[in-house]
């Protein structure tokens, strides 16, 4: 089998056979197919798609490029999410204890982050002390013992996916369905869970800028799912503003605080409930999705979903007392208001423009390399369907000097759309795939 | 300016500007933009297409990637010739002397062959002595003492070309218009020729599979050539069997010396007669085909077609003298008869596969580096249209031994296609395109 001859295969609008696909990402992972080949490859796949079989073989073959989780020791259910990436998303910090509360187990793996803030596994380490690099034993240990484990992955798993991912970043080959469904599918069943729950953002500030776009990824990402004989939901999400009102590592893990204590309410709230029941009802704990919010939200008024994300910080070796006192969080030095010299109703707040505002500050890594202050961010305080008046405060800059958070507070302005007529606050909850 | 913005405009369907293409073939050329990143965008332009500014452009930028022959110390009109490929193809042997005895100048540049049979170069060489690594000097003195010069491609002309062409065969992106025009336009216009003719073959044997994408490509390498501000013509022929009969480096310059004395006629001569008419008509050298014709052939009577060729192989070291005695060119040890087990027309001789009879027996290279053997060959005794007895022989084997000689007698039988009813020799001249 020669590379070149599946080169052309696809380039001329051919289906692609499963073995020609597994020679393919093999060859790439253990080198003996260039970068240039594959880069061609991408963005024939990328200008003549791929069906569903090809899809699905695409991301198996990336699943088997490296190790896998063997989650068989752990008791129960076991429940993985995924976000397509969003500006302010601490979702994973509010769902997966919500979820892990109820019974099913959390097993999961994620990234760091690279851009405008941190990942999952950057935020958690908010938590004095919280430890993400666990081995595999105690990752296990954990969630048999307290239902919960968030941990970063590991460079074994789905290596395929990292050599591929960084060649599409630099090759005009990211917007594909079937390269981002295998790149998304292959890393969550790598990881081993029962069931899968997909958040698909829509909207200006996301991959899919389109509501019919975000509908065609989420079809692909759960027919790859169940394909694969995994439980695969996806929810259709608006991307159209930052999620909730806090960016920035530390402000996010204490707004997902007080999501989880009952204080914060909103669309951060309703998506957590969407894809947590997704998940109830997927598992077989909730009879519909009525009796799973109901639980869920059970879970909040009782303090059990609170008690698990302590359960979570000391199972990794951070402080529970963190979760009951956010004052033991990063802090930053200088608080700053944005103020508007414009008034208006707010008709968008550009969520990338957002994400380079904490950067700015230091809250994203610009290379891989790159140390993140933790602690600082945007809190937000008008957010779309607003009114804001000329001199109130658009949001609180928190930042490691002034002149860093009087610039901050300048490029914030900018990221503000102010209309003079009343807007309409788009839906949120766009749809849901099953 | 970043290549990864120019891939995505490309991806997207948009149209390059002159700046982005000059951009992308100068990084590409100083190795500042990668292999991998060069090849996504190779696809990304053989899957959406360049229109004729784009061609140009990108054209011009190779062209100016290295240096460009600087003709003007040759006095008078300058032409060159260009095949896209083919097998037996000798006709710059012929052509070139015939036209430098009307007077137009022929200052050529010819690539080594890489494949099947050599490229005119290694032909050329057949003739002892000859040297095609003469320097600039010698071959501008050459081009003004006898009107004729052929020299190898020199490294520093056309880099761009070499780099991409090269990276174009193993990704998969080789039949694109664009692509295919400004690899051999640049090479053609860096030669510095005021006319340029350009042979384009039609036919199973050719790139273009069929007539309309022949003319397509011919339409556009026109179009290119005379933007560009030089007088270039087409023609498209067949290639539904190898060019004339003989197929083997040595064999060629045997067949071409008989074209040049008047003892071979038929399609050879024909596509001569064209292509050569076609540069005495655009220099200026004749008022029209008909009278262009009668000059060309009116050389070939008074032997001063045949005398150029001794001069140019005078003027490159090599021995004139083999002109007039072909016994003196290299010649094969073993001849052997291929006979045909079958009866019939001849339908279609595949000029791919003769070509690979042609490597079998050492006339090829296979690597950059392989030495080749310039006495082997075929001598095809059988062509399109022709009726083949059991036992009447196909060809003539050329070889270095008897075991070569039989495997490749066997191969050629296997090129031959025989039908039962009466085969019409399709139209050799397709079409001419100024």
């Amino acid at each position: 089998m020669r590379m070149t001859d599946i080169i052309e295969k696809k380039r001329d609008g051919g289906v692609l056979s499963t073995e020609e696909i597994r020679f393919m990402v093999k060859g790439y992972t253990d080198g003996s197919i260039p970068d240039y080949q594959m880069s061609a490859m991408l963005m024939a796949i990328l200008l003549k798609g791929m069906d569903r079989r090809e899809t699905l073989d695409l991301t198996m073959a990336m699943v088997d490029s490296g190790e896998t989780l063997d989650l068989s020791r752990i008791n129960g259910v076991k429940a993985d999410k995924h976000s397509t990436g969003g500006v302010g998303d601490k979702t994973s910090l509010i769902l997966c204890p919500m979820v892990a509360a109820q019974g099913v187990k959390i097993a999961k793996m994620s990234g760091r982050g690279l851009g405008h803030t941190g990942g999952t596994i950057d935020k958690l380490e908010s938590f004095p002390g919280f430890n993400t690099g666990i081995s595999e034993e105690t990752f296990i240990n954990n969630v048999n013992e307290f239902g919960i484990a968030i941990a970063g992955q590991t460079a074994d798993l789905d290596p395929a996916d990292k050599k591929m991912y960084a060649l599409r970043d630099v090759t005009g080959t990211v917007p594909s369905i079937p390269l981002i469904v295998s790149s998304i599918m292959s890393k969550k069943l790598a990881a081993g869970a029962d069931v899968i729950v997909l958040d698909v953002k829509s909207g200006s500030g996301s991959f899919m800028k389109t509501e019919e776009a975000a509908h065609e990824l989420a079809e692909n990402l759960t027919a790859v799912g169940k394909m694969a004989g995994k439980k695969t939901v996806a929810v259709i999400t608006d991307m159209d503003e930052p999620l909730g009102n806090a960016v920035g590592n530390a402000l996010e893990v204490k707004e997902a605080i007080a999501v989880l204590k009952g204080e914060v309410k909103g669309e951060l709230l309703e998506l957590c409930l969407t894809l947590g029941s997704c998940i109830l009802t997927e598992a077989g704990f909730a009879a519909n999705d009525a009796e799973a919010r109901k639980m869920l939200l059970c879970g909040i008024e009782d303090g059990t979903a609170l008690k698990k994300l302590a359960e979570l910080v000391e199972g990794q070796k951070g402080d529970p007392k963190a979760v009951y006192d956010t004052s033991m969080l990063p802090e930053a030095k200088v608080k700053f208001e944005a103020i508007s010299k414009r008034s208006g109703y707010v008709k968008h707040i550009s969520a990338a423009d957002v994400g380079l505002v904490s950067m700015h500050l230091g809250g994203g890594r610009a290379t891989k390399e790159s140390e993140i202050d933790l602690s600082v961010g945007v809190m937000l305080h008008k957010k779309v369907g607003d009114f804001v008046e000329v001199g109130e405060s658009l949001g609180t800059i928190h930042a490691s000097d002034l002149a860093k958070a009087e610039e901050a507070a300048r490029l914030l302005e900018n990221c503000y759309t102010l209309v003079p007529e009343k807007v309409e606050k788009p839906k949120f909850i766009k749809g849901i795939v099953r």
